[in-house]
C-alpha cells in the first residue's frame, strides 16, 4: 500500500525550449498543463507499483533540440523557385523544424519517438497558402510535377493523417487562410476559410451581435475534444463528432456546402439545405482527409446561441446494463437528443468519480448505502440545450427514464465539474508520459444489440495485457446506436509492444462488432482495417472516385484511407 | 358570372375498362376517385370561361385498348429464354400491355399522350425478380448481353425515371420482392426487400406489436402524397420527401445500411449510424436512381408510432411575407420542427379555404373582420409528433412565433381537413384532365434568403401565361431553407405547348436560385438541368461513378440523371 501522504510528482511546468522536440508533441498551450490529481496519481502508482522516487526524474522529456538529416525526397531547387514565386518566398520553408513540426500530429506513437529524437516521414518544403488561388496554382502545379500535397489544419490528428509519408508539399492552412467569409443570419449558416481554428470559429459566432450586427448570437455546436486546436476544415474533412454532437449533429451533419481544389479543377457545391439531385457530392468530400483535394471554404449550419438555457443533470446506475438501457430508451425516446451525453463504464466510472472529486465524499456515503457500489455503478452525464422549455423538457424526460431503469439522480454536479475541464484533459498525457506511463484512446461506433459483446470484447483485450487500466464511455447517441470511447492507460517495454497492442484492440473492434473508428478519422493508422471492415465492393468505389480527382496520386498519398497502397502497409512507405 | 346553381359535371366513376390506357395512367385504385370540390369547380369555369356543357362529354378519356406495334430493340428470342431460365415462365412477360404498364409513371404529359393513345418507350419484356439472387444473375446476363435494365417500384415516378429510353428489360420489384426482411427492435431499424410498398411497410410498423411482438408500435414517419402508390425502394433511390420530413427527415436521413445488385458485383452497407471511415458510400447509393445498379434490400430508421401524442394547428398570417417570416423563425427555433409544415402562399390559401370549406363560412368573415383580406391571406397548416411535451411545446412554440409574426391561430380545424384527403388529391388530375383542364406540379429547394425572389420570378412566369392558376406552398423546412411546391392549373394547345410550359419555370427555378427539384427525383424529366445546376466538376464526379459501377451502360440509360447523354436531349433517345 502506498503511503497516502506522498510528496508531488516533479511534474514538467515550464514551458519547452524553442526548437525542441518536446515544442512539437506537447499539447496545446506551451505554458499549459493539467496535472494528475492526487487519487488518480495514488491510483497510478498502485497499478504500476511505482513509489514516489520513480516521479522525480522525467524519462526522455524531448526537451532537446531538433536536429535531423532529411534529404528532400522529391523537390528540387527549381521546385522551390516555382513554388516561391507562386505563395512569395515568406510562405516557404524548407528548415528542419517546420518539415517536422507541420509532419507531426498528436498520436502517441509519435510523441513517444519524438522523446527519443526519432523522426520519421516529414515533408520537404512547408508552404502557407496566402489564398484559393495559391492552393489553386500550388495543386496544379504539383500535378504537373508529380509532388505530392499534404494538408495540415489544426495538427490534432490521431491517425498520422497529415504524415507526408511520400516527401513532397506541406500545405499549412492556418497561417493565412482562417477568415471567417460570411455569416448569413437568414440562412442560418457562416462561412469559413478551412484553416480557421475551432476557438476562433466559435468566438465569431458568440460575438456575432457585435462583430456582425446580426439579431441573435450563434453558435457552431462543434466541440471536440481537441477544439481548441482542431481547424474547421480538419473537422470537415475527417468526419469529426464533438462532445455536443447528439444534440448538434456531427460534423458531416453541419456541412451545407463546401468548396475544394483538386488536381481535375475547383468542385463548389451548392447552399440547398436538400435536394433530390441524385448522389450526394457533399457527402462524397466530407470525410475524404485530403485524398480528393485541398478543402478551401466551407458554409455551415449554425445554430442560436442560448446558453443560458442550458441544463445539467447527472445519474448513477447500479450497473452497465441498467445505464445502456437508460441510454437507448433516452436516444429512442423521440423529445429531443441531450447535447452532452456521456456513460462511463465501472471502471471509468470509479475513476471518474475520483477525478471529479466525488469518491469518498459524502455523496459517494450515500450512494455506497443506496447500492451503487464502486466498480459496479456507472456514471451518466449530460446537458440539454436549445430552446428553454425543450432543453427543460429533456431534462425532465431523461429523469424519468434513468429512474426506471434503476438510476439515482446527482443533480448537475457532476458534469459540472467535468465541463470546464473537458477540452483540458489532454494535457494529461505528457506528465504521464514524462514518467514512462502511457495513456491511448480509440473509438469505435456500434448498433445497441452489439454494444454488450463490444464492450465485454474489448475490455478482455486491454485488460488481458498486466497492469493496464481500461476506462469506456458512450459520448455519442443515436437511435440507433453510440460510440464505445476506450482509454487505456499501461506501460510498455518499447514502441512496437505498444503498437502491437493497438493492433489487437482494433482487430476486436472487427471482431466483435465495432467500426475501425467512430471519429477519429481512418488517416493511415486505421487504413488497414478499411478493406475487412468495408469490404471489395465499397472500397473499389472509393478507389474509383481517387482515381477521378487524382490520376496521378499527389493528394496525400501513402496509405490514407487505404486507397493508394496496392498490398503494402503503410509503415512500408517511409 | 357562372350560375350558382348548376348541374353535377359528368365526372367518370366507373373503374377503367379492363386494358385500357385509362387503367395504366389513372391515378391509384381503379375505383378510387376525388371530385373537385363545387367551389373549386366554379373557381375553374369562371378561370377558363367554361359552362356547364363543358362539363358534359370527356375528351379523350382513354378508355380504349392497348393496341401498339413496337419490335423488340435489344432482346432477342435467346435472351427471353435465358432471362426465362433465371427468373422461371410466369415471371417474365412479352405482353404489350405489361410493356406498356411498366414504362409508364405519373407525369401529366404520358397521361395526356396515352388518353390519345400515344405510346412512346417501352422496354422489350417484363420480368418479376423472385429475390436477390434473381437480381444478380438478371444484371450479370443483361451487362454480358449488353441489355439495358430498368427497374419499376410503385410507378410514382413524375419525371420519366422509368422510361424504358433504349428496350431491354423492366424488373417489376413489388410483385414478389415486397417483404419486410427483419425488425430489429433494440437498433429501431427495419430491413425490407425494396419493392414493399408504403401502406405494406407503414401498417407493418404500426402493428408490430402483434406481428413481431415488439414493446412498442413503430412508424417509418415517410409519407410522400403518393405514399399509397409508390415503394420503399423507390423512396430511397429518388431522394424522396414525405409530408412528415421536417420532424422525420427525408429518405436520405432514413436510411442506415442498403444493398444493391450491380453490373460490377453486390454492393453492401453496414447498419452503423454514424462512422468517420471516409466518404459516404450510402449517400452515392441514395438518389442514384437505378443508374449504378438495383436496389435490393434497405434498412431503414424506425421511429415510435404514437398518434396519441399528435398536435394538430393552423394559423392564418396577412401576408406571404409574414408567414415565411414565421416560418423561418419556427425552422431556427430550436425546439424540434413540427411534423407536418405547409405554408400556403396567397392564391393557394384563397383555393384551400374554398376547398376545406372554410371560405364563407363565420371563421372566413371573422378573418376579414380582422385584416386577413383574401388574395393576401396565408394558411399555415402544421402537427407536431413525438413524445407528449415534445409535441406539445412545439405547439405552444409556434403559436408564440406566429402571434408574433401577426398570424392569427385557426385551431386544428383546417389542418384536420386536409389531413384524411392527403393522398387523394392525385385522383382529382382524371377529372379536370377529363375536361381538358391540365393540373401539374413542379417543386425547387430554395435558401431562405431567396425565396421571395424565386416566389416571385417564378409566379411571374406561371401568370404570365393567360388564364392560370399558380398556388404554392412550402412544405419541407429546414433551418437553411424550404422547398417551394408549384401547382399550375391550365388549358394547352398541346402537349408542346405544355411542355414549352414547363421548361420555362423550370429555367426560372435555375434564373432565380432554386434546384431543379427539392423531392420529385431528376429522372429523364429535369436532366438537362443538372448540368447547369451543379456545374461541370460535379457532374463529372457522377458520370465517373457511372462508369466504375455501370462500364456498359445497362443500367436505366437514355439520360436518367443527365449521366449517359453526350450531348443529346433525352427526348432524342426514342
Amino acid at each position: 500500500m502506498v503511503a497516502r501522504t506522498s510528496i508531488k510528482p516533479n511534474w514538467i511546468e515550464a514551458a519547452p525550449e524553442k526548437g525542441s522536440y518536446r515544442s512539437i508533441f506537447k499539447w496545446g498551450d506551451p505554458n499549459g498543463h493539467k496535472h494528475p490529481k492526487a487519487k488518480l496519481l495514488r491510483l497510478l502508482k498502485e497499478t504500476f507499483r511505482l513509489t514516489d522516487d520513480h516521479f522525480r526524474v522525467p524519462v526522455s522529456d524531448g526537451n532537446h533540440p531538433v536536429t535531423f538529416s532529411r534529404p528532400c525526397r522529391v523537390i528540387t531547387p527549381e521546385h522551390v523557385s516555382a513554388i516561391c514565386r507562386i505563395v512569395g518566398d515568406a510562405n516557404v520553408s524548407a528548415d528542419d523544424y517546420d518539415r517536422l513540426k507541420f509532419a507531426t500530429g498528436k498520436t502517441l506513437e509519435e510523441s513517444l519517438r519524438l522523446r527519443q529524437g526519432q523522426v520519421q516521414a516529414v515533408s520537404d518544403l512547408v508552404v502557407h497558402p496566402r489564398h484559393k488561388d495559391d492552393v489553386r496554382q500550388l495543386v496544379a502545379y504539383c500535378d504537373r510535377e508529380k509532388i505530392p500535397v499534404y494538408v495540415y489544419g489544426g495538427g490534432s490528428s490521431v491517425n498520422f493523417g497529415l504524415r507526408p509519408s511520400k516527401g513532397g508539399i506541406t500545405l499549412v492552412m492556418g497561417t493565412h487562410m482562417n477568415k471567417v467569409v460570411r455569416l448569413n443570419e437568414t440562412n442560418q449558416t457562416a462561412t469559413v476559410q478551412a484553416g480557421i481554428m475551432g476557438p476562433d470559429y466559435e468566438a465569431a459566432l458568440n460575438e456575432a451581435s457585435q462583430r456582425y450586427q446580426t439579431r441573435h448570437r450563434y453558435t457552431g455546436g462543434h466541440f471536440p475534444q481537441s477544439f481548441e486546436y482542431s481547424s474547421v476544415g480538419g473537422w470537415v474533412v475527417t468526419l469529426g463528432s464533438g462532445q455536443m454532437s447528439s444534440y448538434y449533429g456531427d460534423a458531416c451533419d453541419l456541412v451545407i456546402s463546401q468548396e475544394y481544389v483538386t488536381p481535375v479543377g475547383d468542385l463548389k457545391t451548392l447552399d440547398f439545405p436538400a435536394t433530390a439531385n441524385g448522389p450526394s457530392v457533399d457527402r462524397v468530400m466530407i470525410g475524404s482527409e485530403g485524398c480528393f483535394g485541398v478543402l478551401v471554404e466551407v458554409t455551415l449550419k449554425i445554430f442560436r446561441y442560448m446558453p443560458e438555457n442550458r441544463r445539467y443533470f447527472s445519474f448513477i446506475f447500479p450497473s452497465w446494463e441498467k445505464a445502456v438501457d437508460a441510454g437507448r430508451e433516452i436516444a429512442q425516446g423521440q423529445f429531443g437528443m441531450p447535447a452532452v451525453f456521456r456513460l462511463s463504464d465501472e471502471e471509468e466510472t470509479h475513476i471518474g468519480l475520483k477525478l471529479y472529486g466525488i469518491d469518498g465524499s459524502l455523496l459517494d456515503r450515500y450512494m455506497r448505502l443506496r447500492g451503487f457500489a464502486p466498480m459496479q455503478r456507472c456514471l451518466m452525464i449530460a446537458s440539454a440545450e436549445g430552446e428553454k422549455r425543450f432543453a427543460g423538457n429533456i431534462r425532465r424526460s431523461v429523469r424519468r427514464i434513468c429512474r426506471q431503469a434503476g438510476g439515482m439522480s446527482l443533480t448537475g454536479y457532476p458534469t459540472r465539474q467535468w465541463a470546464p475541464g473537458r477540452f483540458k484533459d489532454p494535457y494529461l498525457r505528457e506528465d504521464l508520459n514524462d514518467y514512462g506511463i502511457l495513456i491511448e484512446t480509440l473509438d469505435t461506433a456500434v448498433t445497441w444489440d452489439r454494444i454488450h459483446q463490444l464492450h465485454r470484447g474489448v475490455r478482455e483485450v486491454v485488460k488481458s495485457r498486466p497492469d493496464t487500466l481500461c476506462m469506456t464511455h458512450a459520448s455519442h447517441f443515436y437511435a440507433q446506436g453510440t460510440n464505445l470511447y476506450f482509454i487505456f492507460i499501461t506501460r510498455a517495454e518499447n514502441i512496437d509492444d505498444l503498437i502491437a497492442f493497438q493492433e489487437k484492440i482494433l482487430y476486436a473492434f472487427q471482431q466483435f462488432g465495432g467500426s475501425p473508428t467512430h471519429h477519429h478519422g481512418i488517416g493511415k493508422l486505421f487504413s488497414p482495417w478499411m478493406q475487412p471492415h468495408l469490404g471489395d465492393a465499397q472500397m473499389d468505389l472509393l478507389k474509383a472516385i481517387k482515381r477521378h480527382f487524382d490520376p496521378n496520386t499527389i493528394m496525400n498519398p501513402g496509405g490514407q484511407l487505404g486507397l493508394d497502397l496496392n498490398g503494402r502497409h503503410w509503415r512500408e512507405v517511409v
